[in-house]
This record gives structure tokens, C-alpha cells and sequence, in this order.
């Protein structure tokens, strides 16, 4: 137990982790995050990033991504890999079970990040993000007078259905069961079939997301039992997001129903001394941006805790 | 009266108007700004920003900048010069006049951001940036091991200085009359002093700030009468900053005792369709990053505001 107490940890190397590093670090306060798959997050697998403040030319993912890892480490943050299992206190520690392991910290940053729900279908992961995408405000842009297939049948779904029409020409919507949105949503879906914009294929799902080796091309549908194939120039699915907080279950760390995790102004959870920010975070907007943002602002928290403490 | 309607307009250019222009022009929210002096506002002014997570090497503000409205033209924004002085309702409308005229938008955000507080002293405009800074968490990195001045006697001088001391050798707080500090600062202020860390020089002014041309080399102070010449490496002021919030006087839009505009989670102030993000925004942390991810989550609220309208 005489084990050495680490100032921050942060869960998580995305945006927000990043950011928040950037700025603990260069303050000379010690931190460490722990990512479990790759460094930059979801953001390090978009193909084209046209809306982060910055890149007037835009910037790949992967880039951006190692831009941040290369300034978080130029000021001393430690980045290791490993998954976070639990969350406890001791007194005023704050110990993370890593990799089977303990790690104390005086403070804790959850920046998990969400991961999107697939269809699981053939085609998914090889065409993503060259056809196959998850934000409609990230790359809905990028299909301006094209053709496109939303997946998913419920609010979000149509509400993003609804908003890619102002790019798209038409839009058919891929609904495994039905739509199951709210009235408002559905009689706004209902004036975009009558006008044309949008098809609903209800009980229908995909058997396979067909591309010509560089961009998705079609879609491979079965239909109440009635194979289609429905040729496209890109396809968005919404079939939910899960934020990654399911090692908080056992934790006094206050959630929603959903699974995002509740903070105050200052991105404290319920949890004194324990942070969030970005998309796992209740009321995140999901913009890279605000991800970082976010960060940002939990690291001035995070000072002013430290300081404390 | 049968002027056209803009769907939004944002009061000033800097780093948080700039990143909600890039969002809203890139939905084909046409989108324009009236800045009232430089295109990216007190970032532009800095030499050197180490902290804006994507430039790993830092980034100059006029350069990134350049970059924010580089990107904000790409999606069609449009920025104009000219200053804001009254905002106004117009049934769902919003009236906002520059330089005398009158402008109408469906959507307004105010990201007028704020100004410093200067000292007044010859040499401060010559070197700013080049010894004479005003932001703590900024450019207190710059100064490991370096010797330091403070100016200002209030709160955030006193909690500035405190912080600086974990990267200068030694800071000389040069305070106009006497330290008003909470008990607490004061306290850690007497701790300082103790250690050697800190010399308050109280009723004291700066005659003028001194450079070899390319940087601060010191301060020439006036002690209760007598003058003296204080060699150092850089000087922070923290004479009170103030948002640009004057032009809302009289208007509906609720603001702090200090001039800062009150905002709901979603960025929106106590009147409809009026938003406000960055550092003119009570709550803020004042750092670049959370300025423009607040403008991302402005722009992404405006469109929700634009899609009910």
C-alpha cells in the first residue's frame, strides 16, 4: 500500500484525455492515461476531419490524433495501455484497478469516449469511413447532391435522417423492426416521403455493405424476405451509441439510464475529486471540438482540486 | 423593414465565434460576423500558444487565426468589419445595429470576448507577448526558472502569482495601493513571502516596462516615491480584465455584476435565440480551446433553435 500516488490519472486517450493532459502536464502535475485500443480514440479512425477548428483543409484522424499524443507528451504525460476494470476511493485516493492492477491517483479524469453500435454486417468495417459513417454532423457535408441509406429506426435515426436531406437528394431509411420515434419526428419523416426525399423499408435489414475496393456502391438488402440491392453513394447508421462506462457499475459515480455519466459545471462527478469529459459525458454536444474543449476545462477543475487537496 | 434576414449573426471573430461559423456555415446556416478589430480577437496578439491541442510545437496566434477564418470562408461564412452597438427584438426577430445600421437575424451569438486590463505604462503594448503577458495559465510555462513580476493586488493577481511560482525562481507582486485578497490567498500569499518565494511591493507603480528591443528586461517602479530599477525575465498584469458586454446595457440580456452574459447549459442567454460562448460567457474558463468548443456547442444549439424557428 506504500505504492506511489499519482496526481492524475485519466481513463481514456481521446480528445478530451488528450486535451486535459496537454494542459495537467505542462503544469507539472503528473498524469497518466490508460487507453485500451488506440490513442486519439474514434476520432483516430475518421478518414476526414473538415470541422475541427484549426484544419482549414481538414485533417485525417489518424494525424490529428498524433498531433495531440505528440503535444501531450512534449510536456510529460505518460500514456499506457491497458484496460480500466473499477473505480474506488481510499480516504482521499482515488485507486483504478488497470490490467488486474491497482493505481493511485489523487485525482481522476473519465474520458472514455462512446463506441458506435454496428449493423454487423459484411462490408462495415472495411468501408468505414469511405461510405460508411456514424456522425451526420461530422460527414453529412461530404454528400452534397449524392445518394444515401440512413440505418436505424429510432429518434436519432430520424433525426438525423431528416438533417442529412439538406445534403443528399434522396435518403432511404433502413429500419430493421419499425419506426419507433417520437410523433413530432414522425410526422416531420411523414412530410419527407410525401415529398419524395426520404423511402422507409421497414423490416428490412442488410446482408451486406457492397463497395468498389475504394467506396461503398450499394447495399445488399433483404426486405420482409425480398432480396434488393439499392445502389448508393453512402450510408449512416444509427443504431446507437454506447458510452464506455460499464467498469463504472459498481461505483458511487452517478449515471444516466443511458449510461453517460452526470458532472456539474466544472465536469466533477458525484464523486469528489472525479472527473468527466467528453462524449461520456450527459449533455456532451459529441464534436471533437467541445471534446477538447471539455477536456480543457476539467484540467483548470482539476488544478483547482489538486490545489486543495 | 423588408430587409433580408440572416439566419445568424455572431458578434466578433475570435476563436469562438470562429469555430460555431465553421459548424453553421458548413449546414448552409448563413452565417455572418461583424468584428469590431482583428479577426481572431486576443488570440491573435499572442506570440506563441503552446496549448491548442493539435500543434504540438505551439502555433502563433496570428497564424491560427488565419487558419480559423481560412476555414470559416471555405464553408461560405462571411466576416465583416464593424461594431455591434445595440441588440434588439423584433417580434422573432433580432436587430442588431453596427456602426449605425441596422443588420436582422433569426439567431444571434455573442463571442465579443474580453479585453485586459493594462497597466498604462510606456514599453507594456511594445512587448506584449515578448515579456508583458497577460494570462497565467497561457504563458507561465515560458518561464521556468525564470524571475518574474506580477501586477495587481485583487483575487486573481494574487492567485496568479501563487501559481507562477511553480515555474519562476522568484516574483516580485507589484501592487498600486494595498493586496485585497481573500483571507485564504492571503495566507498562502504569507507563505510565500515566508519562503522567499514571493516580495509584495505595495504602493507601488511601474514607470515604465524596459526591453533590450526583443524582450522585457525590467521594470522601472516608483516605491512610495522612490524609484528603483527591477531586473526580471517577463511581467504578468492582472489588473482586471473586462468583457465586451458594454453594447448590451440596455438591452434584455442578462448579465453578472462584472459584465459577463449568463447562459443556460446550451448556450443560451435569458433571451431567446440569443446564445453566448467563450470568454465574454459567465463560467468560462478562458482558454482558447473551451472558447471554441463552446462555440461548437453554441452552433450546434443554433441550429436545434433554427430548426424550431
Amino acid at each position: 500500500m506504500s505504492q506511489d500516488v499519482k496526481d492524475l490519472v485519466i481513463i481514456g486517450a481521446g480528445p478530451s484525455a488528450l486535451a486535459a493532459a496537454i494542459y495537467t502536464s505542462r503544469e507539472d502535475i503528473k498524469t497518466t492515461m490508460f487507453e485500451k485500443a488506440v490513442v486519439g480514440g474514434v476520432t483516430a479512425t475518421i478518414d476526414m476531419i473538415d470541422n475541427y477548428p484549426g484544419f482549414p483543409d481538414g485533417v485525417d484522424g489518424m494525424t490529428l490524433s498524433e498531433q495531440w499524443e505528440k503535444q501531450a507528451k512534449r510536456f510529460g504525460s505518460d500514456i499506457q495501455f491497458g484496460e480500466v476494470t473499477k473505480i474506488e476511493i481510499d480516504g482521499k485516493e482515488k485507486v483504478v484497478t488497470v490490467d488486474g492492477k491497482e493505481v493511485r491517483a489523487k485525482a481522476v479524469l473519465i474520458a472514455s469516449g462512446r463506441r458506435y453500435g454496428k449493423v454487423g454486417a459484411p462490408g462495415e468495417d472495411e468501408y468505414f469511413g469511405k461510405g460508411v459513417h456514424y456522425c451526420a454532423t461530422c460527414d453529412g457535408a461530404f454528400y452534397f447532391g449524392k445518394k444515401l441509406a440512413v440505418v436505424g429506426g429510432g429518434n436519432s435515426a430520424i433525426q438525423e435522417a431528416i438533417f442529412l436531406t439538406r445534403f443528399a437528394t434522396h435518403i432511404d431509411l433502413i429500419v430493421r423492426s419499425y419506426v419507433k420515434a417520437s410523433a413530432v419526428l414522425k410526422r416531420e419523416l411523414g412530410n419527407m416521403v410525401k415529398d419524395g426525399k426520404i423511402t422507409v423499408h421497414e423490416a428490412t435489414t442488410i446482408d451486406s455493405i457492397n463497395g468498389d475496393g475504394a467506396h461503398v456502391v450499394s447495399l445488399s438488402l433483404d426486405e420482409n424476405g425480398k432480396k434488393s440491392t439499392l445502389e448508393l453513394d453512402g450510408v449512416f447508421v444509427f443504431v446507437g451509441m454506447k458510452p464506455n462506462t460499464e467498469f463504472l457499475n459498481n461505483s458511487n459515480i452517478e449515471i444516466t439510464d443511458e449510461g453517460y455519466i452526470r458532472t456539474d459545471e466544472h465536469m466533477m462527478t458525484s464523486l469528489d475529486g472525479v472527473f468527466a469529459s467528453g462524449d461520456v459525458r450527459h449533455g456532451a454536444t459529441k464534436q471533437i471540438a467541445s471534446a477538447a474543449g471539455e477536456g480543457v476545462t476539467a484540467a483548470i477543475a482539476i488544478r483547482e482540486y489538486l490545489h486543495r487537496y
